[in-house]
């Protein structure tokens, strides 16, 4: 069986941990791993089928005969080691959102525009959390009758934040049980039994980031240039699991019952019965 | 200076008790506070203008010479003593949904439609909590262009479910913290960091009662008997402020800077500059 050397850029942050995890869930044929991450991270190890792997410096020669590399660090990291990782040979798939509107870079959801991959050069990118999620299900939709706008809010989890997210609404939690003060650092506001209405920064438009990424990655992963999308991007105090509730126009009328059937039967999405609840 | 005898329904749950406070901070000119509940509350005490006010029983005699009954009463209680209220002569402000779209009850916001109040032929409603914030704005963008359709989100705080609200997402937060297992009672799911979207029951529609009321309620108000809401409600782990996410659709078009200026000047509203972020 041919087997791929995979590295992951970001190793030990909170997406490269879960990435190393799910290529084992899912017995990818790894034939070796190679964990990638900055200087502070150099000699601790990650675990991957039951071995622990020793975590190496992400540096220009890292690459060098890797078939695979997951990125999960930030997009100054991502576009720094992408000349090095494509000259490589490499398959660069990013998660960061360096690459994901560059002509010729394909942005891909698989259960959506899997063939869109093809088009590759040494880079594939993948969308921001919340555009994916949404777009899974707005896909089925899609099918039925092209969309023509989209009008959504988000209900996003502090685990998008990174691990610190998770880590900063636990401790504030405690420190209001306790009758400390919370001194907010990865988020701008207090979390913890709170909202924070800005993801991202805020753009002229009045949109954040967050907001536009919807739109414009939308558009591209679609295939509908014109697409038009509002979006209200929210930061809740979840730990994890991201939640969307969208409004869509679509090209004919569809039916409320249409619109279930064609997302029931969606890859990657369940229907939760109303008379469960 | 002339004062009035007001009577609170329901003065012991967590609106009734707002409502007392809020009496005193507005220095109402009460004469006599009649605070009303149910057999198990008689005897308690609530606070009002320094002095421990004796809990009375509800009873269809309780209104005698009130001038204004404040309810604060789930809908079957204010359905009970209405008659009795409107029968005594005093005039009966309800925050339950019993009356809501009665014809002859007016439904009012006082920053929106407080002449509403006039027509009023003993009962005054008062509409559910996420309509009114959502309408004190959208009213002002009403007055530059008539609005024909809204798409709203809500985010709503664990109050609205009564003192219990509160209560339960703490007492969950601590359950998590201890490692004990978490038992929901006044919401179905575990309500500590997740999201709960159904508030109310659902109706054949697939809206639940909550969603309706954005609708329903918001034609009564705003005098838009077509207005058109599509509207999604999720109970947030926040114990008390509603927020909510609307997208209109206007007669003609508005630019944001003129929507943000509208707001800006609107009687209850604040504008949250983006440069503060």
């Amino acid at each position: 069986m041919k087997t791929y050397k995979v590295a992951v850029l970001g190793a030990t942050g909170a997406v490269g941990r879960e990435m190393i995890k799910v290529l084992e869930e899912r017995r990818f044929p790894v034939g070796e791993l190679v964990p990638l991450a900055s200087e502070k991270s150099v000699g601790t190890t990650v675990g991957f089928c039951g071995e622990d792997v020793k975590v190496r410096l992400a540096c220009d020669d890292a690459f060098d005969g890797c078939d695979i590399v997951l990125g999960a660090a930030p997009s100054a990291v991502a576009k720094r080691f992408a000349p090095h990782i494509v000259g490589a040979g490499a398959v660069f798939v990013d998660n960061s959102s360096a690459f994901r509107m560059d002509d010729g870079v394909p942005l891909v959801v698989p259960e959506i525009n899997p063939r869109d991959v093809k088009s590759h050069r040494g880079i594939i990118s993948n969308p921001n959390c919340s555009t994916i999620i949404a777009l899974v299900a707005v896909s089925a939709i899609n099918k039925l009758s092209q969309i023509k706008s989209m009008t959504v809010s988000t209900y996003q989890a502090v685990s998008g934040a990174g691990a610190g997210g998770p880590k900063e609404l636990l401790e504030q939690t405690a420190a209001l049980a306790d009758g400390r003060s919370v001194s907010p650092s990865v988020f701008r506001y207090q979390i913890a039994y709170n909202l924070i209405p800005q993801i991202g920064d805020f753009l002229p438009n009045g949109y954040t980031t967050e907001e536009m990424k919807m739109q414009n990655e939308g558009r591209k992963i679609l295939h509908l240039p014109d697409l038009l999308v509002g979006c209200t991007c929210v930061r809740v105090p979840v730990v994890r699991s991201h939640s969307i509730s969208i409004s869509l126009k679509t090209e004919r009328e569809i039916s409320v019952d249409e619109a279930r059937a064609a997302i029931a039967k969606a890859d990657g999405c369940r229907l939760v019965d109303d008379a469960e609840n």
